[in-house]
């Protein structure tokens, strides 16, 4: 186990009705709210009014800033932290999923930032401070509301790329599930990937003694197999959605990388994928993450059958790992497919003709990955499985 | 699963020569600290000398106050509040395992306090504010180093009582597995004994939809239980003794507990036992947890098969619960036998005469536990099986 620091300052609210408690959770940081959020959803669904209404309550005053689209993009980025300077606003409160969440986080760094907040993403800079952001969180998937990072697409070029920051935790976020009962299906699926990504991203390492984290990031596995179809079949399930809620929190609140190597070779592989295509970064992972097994495993055999046994209670063939391996790749798929993910390019209408441009951008800063560094060849080969 | 409120703001800083950073840590929050500790064994080992030297070479000055006891007592925190205000400590530095961290916890809530110290723990008061606390963890067991409570124990009248507050959690805890290594057998499993029991008492709910932390609690026991006959039979295999450490201080950090209603009544009946015949923690409850389990499973049959099926593996007979459930009390305790700790009181030397006064006290401030409420009579039966 390697050492490492931990401290999860993220405030969680969590149940039903916890988004009523925004006022005074905002009121702690100032007097003015950038109020952050995406398209008309939240309009619709009237949360967005009732979270003003909970703000001016509390004697706030609200600037807005709404547009998000999925994979956030720069140049709206750019446009909040003009908005923030001008009106000097003391907290940037994101009313969404991960792609407001990550846009208010990227405001918040750039407004005291002197440079080019895409400087950060390009790894050019550190960010020493930020305005407070806090959440109300709609979608159960990107763990943005207690993590240190954040993913910005610059429309220029259409990199999408990644930056952290223990300064970027969210002061406090409000999980109430019942906000997530209006997910469809394939967007509450798509979360599931998500999350899950988010744990095995950190569960295959090579470090060893790491046994604890390992059986915790396999338990969060498990559950959140065992509620997503649940959470699918009924929307309106409590249980399941607030299950897959704290799971998806926990997943990628630090906690289950602790002492950790971790990988994030899918993730970033993915990212060319969904910069390009616009495709659901869940959709995305779970496509590419089988692939990625499939061409890494046999560099530490055993972490993929300790996978396939634990988290998908594969029989152990003793004699033959490779058959364990590749029957917990399978059943990972299948139960991607079962929740109506796309495991395959094809069947989310992605063409393979541009692998070697995404294969070069993905390993342009160097090889990706920890398990196994992935250069050009090997992330061109990974495409190539995503489609076999 | 019930609504909460989860934020743990202890900065942990974990690995090898994490106690090397303490200079750094303390002074943070100013120039004088009061240096709490146990007996002679951080003087022998040399750690003593080395904290303070730390202190030292980072501009601060050390007042100290040893002599903590396990079930640390009430007379000690009245002095090291009268000491803390006369000598106007900035900071307190626990450098030990629980009980120091809980006598420190009890000092800073008792310095800017007016009242009596001690009405916190009986219940008439509430802590508003505690000078802060910082931790450099020799045994990893009770998980103070970042949990919201303590526990104290006031020698007059033998009441043990615990007491908890989230002003409470120390500021940064230090946690360096190998100063564990010199930790005896016994003392090793009597710490494995408590995380396990601040596991168990938050898993016995009969709170639903809690099947995520349901599976982290599992995953959680299950890895303490592999690890703990490695760390007894290997001293120095730094992970073993790493992954324990990190398992006590999630076990009682608060978030395996989130969503549920919790039980806390083997705890509370144990404090009775370790506060009259100064018992190790670790070993009454390795006593009274299967007693309990005894006593209460037929309450909630289903959560007990789980236990057995999922954390002892038992293979469930599906016919007969009861089978399945004994089954797992008889691995709970056959487990704490294996690593040399006594599951009755006549192994540990303890007489059956004062059951009654026991249970009287345990009960005179109403029913114990939540799965179900327990009263004196209740508790005494639990302590006859604790003898059968």
């Amino acid at each position: 186990m390697r050492n490492f620091t931990f401290s999860n300052t993220t405030k969680i609210i969590f149940g039903k009705g916890a988004e009523e408690k925004v006022g005074r959770e905002a009121a702690q940081y100032g007097r003015k709210v950038l109020l952050h959020y995406g398209g008309g959803h939240i309009v619709r669904s009237g949360l967005k009014e009732r979270v003003e209404k909970y703000l001016k309550d509390a004697g706030l005053e609200i600037v807005e800033l709404g547009g998000v689209q999925p994979n956030p993009r720069l140049s709206l980025v750019r446009e909040g932290i003009e908005l923030a300077r001008r009106e000097k606003v003391d907290l940037i409160l994101a009313v969404g999923g991960g792609s407001v969440i990550d846009s208010a986080k990227a405001i918040g760094i750039g407004v005291p930032c002197q440079g080019d907040v895409w400087d950060f993403f390009m790894g050019k800079a550190e960010a020493q401070e930020t305005l407070p952001v806090g959440v109300v969180l709609t979608i159960p998937a990107a763990g943005s509301e207690s993590s240190t990072g954040s993913v910005i697409t610059n429309e220029d070029g259409w990199l999408k790329r990644p930056y952290g920051s223990v300064i970027m935790r969210p002061k406090f976020a409000l999980l109430n599930p019942e906000l997530t009962y209006s997910l469809p299906p394939y967007q509450t699926a798509c979360g599931v990937a998500d999350m899950m990504a988010h744990i095995m991203e950190r569960y295959f390492t090579n470090e060893p003694e790491v046994g604890f984290s390992d059986h915790l990031c396999e338990a969060a596995l498990r559950s959140i197999i065992q509620e997503a179809p649940r959470a699918i079949a009924e929307p309106e399930n409590y249980g399941a959605r607030a299950n897959l809620m704290w799971a998806s929190t926990i997943a990628h609140n630090g906690l289950l990388g602790m002492g950790r190597e971790e990988d994030w070779a899918s993730h970033n592989i993915e990212h060319e994928l969904s910069g390009i295509y616009d495709i659901a970064h869940g959709a995305g992972l779970a496509i590419v993450f089988p692939a990625w097994m499939k061409y890494v495993y046999k560099h530490n055999p055993s972490r993929f059958v300790q996978f396939a046994v634990r988290v998908f209670q594969v029989e152990q063939d003793f004699c033959n790992p490779e058959r364990t391996i590749l029957e917990g790749i399978r059943r990972l798929e299948e139960f991607f497919r079962s929740i109506g993910l796309p495991v395959r390019l094809k069947e989310a209408g992605i063409p393979a003709d541009r692998f070697e441009e995404m294969a070069e951008k993905a390993t342009a800063d160097g090889p990706q990955g920890s398990l196994v560094p992935l250069y050009k060849g090997d992330v061109l080969a990974i495409y190539e499985l995503c489609n076999s």
